[in-house]
């Protein structure tokens, strides 16, 4: 066992050692057990992970399960209001305590034999055990949970990263305005790709591929702003688009909404960038006519012309905050080639359904989006697994993200595997 | 591939080593697959384990195939009435012999390409062999098999473990009275759960999840048999069961069947318990009204309230032998993560389907606990698969006979790779 | 993992080394990843493979994708009337490039980044790299394939057996009159068996199984020209059936169709065996009677019984070519438990469905043999798996191409793992 766990470590430090910069990363980190041990143990163990979001679990006793890797992450609302995260599993003989996705409780009682713990994971009842059992210790193990503005993180370690401080102070003033703890959820889809998570993210950190798989998508968003060649025949329509930013900044920044690009995707532990893009016609919202698919605006927004607050954040998640809706997506590993890609649409918790919006007109685009990239992410995937599959190079001018996604990726990979 | 055999070895042995007592097992003795192959090489390999009833084969030529790990054994009637067990696979090129899991046949013919084996295993036909072909040494590999009044159990061991004969002295005169062998099988349900196998045997082994789960088993089981933390609020309850214990016990004793316990579970390689319980309400049968589910009496039987003749064994069974009909379980493992629990249910030979008893009725309280059983050790296996488990205590009242069947497993599996 | 490599490859020699002539192989062979993985790189890797025909391709531009092992070949048609095979995966980001199992473009194009090729592998269109970008060298990495008499060979090495020519030079004559390059394909069924490739292969190497599971195969098929062990009562039959070989055989050959068996299988890298054999019955095709099929001969031939000539290659194929229709099959290992048959049948090419065949007709007898084979070689992969298999003796007169196939395999993967 020794010697077989010390060969594999050795394999995965090699393979990143011998990584080459502007190129697509080699097969065995899409394919290989071993690396996505890795990856569950150090990059999904050891930072933050985005999960869910608070109108997810609304009111105290509001529960959700979030399973990734071989967890099972219990979070809920306490009497007090705090979420809390805890491992989903009885500290007698493990049953899993909640199996379903949602609910709503009053204690967490095991199903097996009913140990019965409260809503801050305090063993408060087991019956049988004698009278000199001591329930203390025997409380739910905790995992660390932090709100940014509404968005859920997690973390697994014991020690989390503490930059996550210095994301929260930047990040803050960019999403707190559309207030995502007055939303409440309108819907939530979950696809499983039959491909690694790693094929995933990169496909969501370029839009080289929009403009010949995104019809939907492509309504709404400017291609220019994603990366693009320059030449003679895009030179008038490059300018133009750089002048609509510059003037929407200008407008946003003066209505309190800060627009300007930050990014930290690879030169921090906790990476991550935004920035706020003007849509393209009605320039609204992702939508098939771009413009807002609930009338009820959030916060106390008027002006439905936001353009979107785009929001990415390593290693697993995007979310788009508009005038109108928030959609939030989390990746979360289920095995070296099988990714759970969880969407949530959020809405103001006073919208009404039928009347305000529709979940039909709410969902298209991304729906119809993450339906295109899956088939995407299928095909590489397949296509790595040859035998004949070897790194190519990206684009200078349309994957630079992508090749931040990896750089951080090996980086941080490097560094916890160091004294492994 | 030796280093690699040992040091799968090596841990094993280190996790039987630090074993805490009174505590869970930890997780890689429900996950690990080289624990699995450890338990079929010597647990399943090298003790007697149960498998059927011999009213599956009333007739000469009658047979059944029994699979477990990577097993398939046949076992047969042959023209002397003696049951025989074989390795299900052909001599020549290794065909499975027989696919269906029941039928009746003159010979055993391969049906690939005709080798002819007689019921004894002699292959007596193989054509264009050549007429120097000797068919010495080619019949087929026999299994030890014996039936403890009517019980089968086989052993794959070339030596089996001697102190059958013990527990097979002690058993008969508990089971032998209700005639297993003038039954006929009225069904067999066959249901495949998510979970290592050694889940399945220790929620067998209490009743502490009973209350909180079987609303039909309960209905005729009394919850004090099966232990209790005792109080001042049950006293007069656990009393009141004590003497009902007791005057049913000098009832049937003096019915010539024997009532007392016998528990050798974790002292004896070939370890069991029995005991004859009394059953609650009308005290017949574990039925939905406590009423015999047969009219039609085993044996010579007149008086219908017999109570339930519980036998457990180790690694892989339980049995229930009523007045009226007997209740067969048999485990047996597919993968470190899936396990066939096939039950089968016994009534006299002689009574009629629709009038002296109905499926529906016969089946109802073990079907239904079956189904309930799966769903808690399926949520077992998931919660002790996630990274947060840990081996957790159990109840000093409810749960000393998880604790048996751990030490003897521990025990056995400890012994049997000591030397490997 | 150096460790494990190398004691996975020790054993695979070891096997190997202690193969007993004249008994079918040891279970491993049949079982084991490591093996399925040597078989993949060694046989499959280093050997010329039969995978398609060209009627399958036969229009400039038209492709099909064969897939198999962690392989996807992609074979086109050039503007120049060339076949050509090429790895089926983009050199930018390693997407596959045709997810279809056939169709027909104009140029590749890369369905993720719109990466474009020509049908001879070139790169010509690349979007956004750069003005410094040299496409030179991300050319589609092309594959050895050969055309003899219409049969597509590929090969993975580098250098790819020579011997191919001597097969081809001295199969030429046997299957260029039957023109399969005139012909189209009339349909192509894929069968998926759970078993190893070698039971697939060992099971098409004999008869011996034939008359107890083929009803239909046998209405044309001469039992004896697949070895008998000769007795008293078959001598007349034996004799007869050598009469009739060698009288059809003096008519065929005066026809320029030669007929005389070639047997090189297990003496050559390219090893292959051929024979022309007559068919009972009608003696025209191997149909349910024996009569054509398709009413349109093939090339310019107007007697219709001219038997079946048949071509075994190692590793994977055999083929029939009969007056009226040509049937292929190609045998491709999924993994070491999973093979894929694909069995094609060609007409001739203005041969008009529902006029002059019915695929009904056509394809009766091979579907039929195919699924009772595949019961056959599935019972075996199961009774293999079992611990009890041994390997068991073959018949001197019914099996001796069975040895031959294992001779070749066996001193094959021997040769090439030596220097590993």
């Amino acid at each position: 066992m020794t010697t077989t766990i010390s060969a594999q470590s050795l394999l995965t430090r090699e393979l990143l050692a011998r990584r080459r910069p502007g190129y697509s990363l080699e097969a065995p980190f899409y394919l290989s057990d071993t690396i996505l041990q890795a990856d569950l143990e150090h990059i999904f163990g050891k930072h933050w992970i985005f999960v869910a979001v608070e109108p997810q679990v609304p009111e105290a006793g509001d529960y959700i399960t979030v399973d990734f890797g071989k967890h099972s992450i219990l979070i809920v609302r306490d009497d007090d209001m705090q979420v809390k995260a805890f491992h989903n599993v009885c500290r007698h003989r493990g049953s899993r305590l909640c199996a379903s996705q949602k609910g709503s409780v009053g204690n967490i009682v095991c199903p097996y034999h009913q140990w019965t713990y409260d809503l801050t994971g305090k063993l408060i009842h087991a019956k049988h055990m004698g009278d000199d059992f001591d329930p203390t210790g025997l409380g739910l193990k905790p995992v660390h949970i932090r709100s940014l503005a509404g968005l859920l993180f997690i973390c697994l370690a014991d020690n989390p990263p503490e930059d996550f401080e210095q994301m929260a102070a930047e990040m803050t003033p960019y999403l707190m305005p559309h207030r995502l703890m007055d939303c409440k959820v309108a819907t939530q889809v979950d696809i499983v790709e039959d491909c690694n998570w790693k094929l995933t993210m990169e496909n969501n950190r370029e839009c080289y591929h929009c403009v010949g798989n995104h019809p939907e998508l492509t309504v709404s968003l400017y291609e220019y702003g994603f990366g693009y060649q320059p030449d003679a025949q895009n030179a008038a329509g490059l300018k133009r688009f750089e002048d609509i930013l510059a003037s929407n900044h200008a407008r946003w920044e003066s209505m309190g909404l800060p627009s300007a690009e930050i990014d930290t995707l690879d030169d921090r532990v906790t990476g991550f960038r935004t920035q706020r893009l003007p849509l393209d016609r009605a320039g609204q919202s992702q939508t098939l006519n771009a413009e807002v698919a609930s009338k009820k605006l959030l916060a106390n927004f008027v002006d439905p012309a936001l353009g979107g607050l785009s929001f990415w954040t390593q290693p697993n998640s995007w979310h788009h905050f508009m005038s109108d809706h928030i959609v939030s997506f989390t990746v979360l590993p289920i095995s070296a080639t099988k990714t759970l890609v969880r969407t949530t649409w959020c809405v103001h918790k006073d919208a009404v359904e039928g009347v305000d919006y529709t979940l039909d007109n709410l969902t298209a685009v991304w729906n119809a989006t993450n339906a295109q990239d899956r088939r995407l992410v299928e095909e590489s995937q397949i296509g790595i697994a040859t035998g004949a599959y070897e790194p190519g190079p990206y684009s200078p001018f349309t994957e630079g993200l992508v090749e931040k996604f990896c750089n951080w990726y090996v980086n941080r990979l490097s560094a916890l595997t160091k004294t492994a």
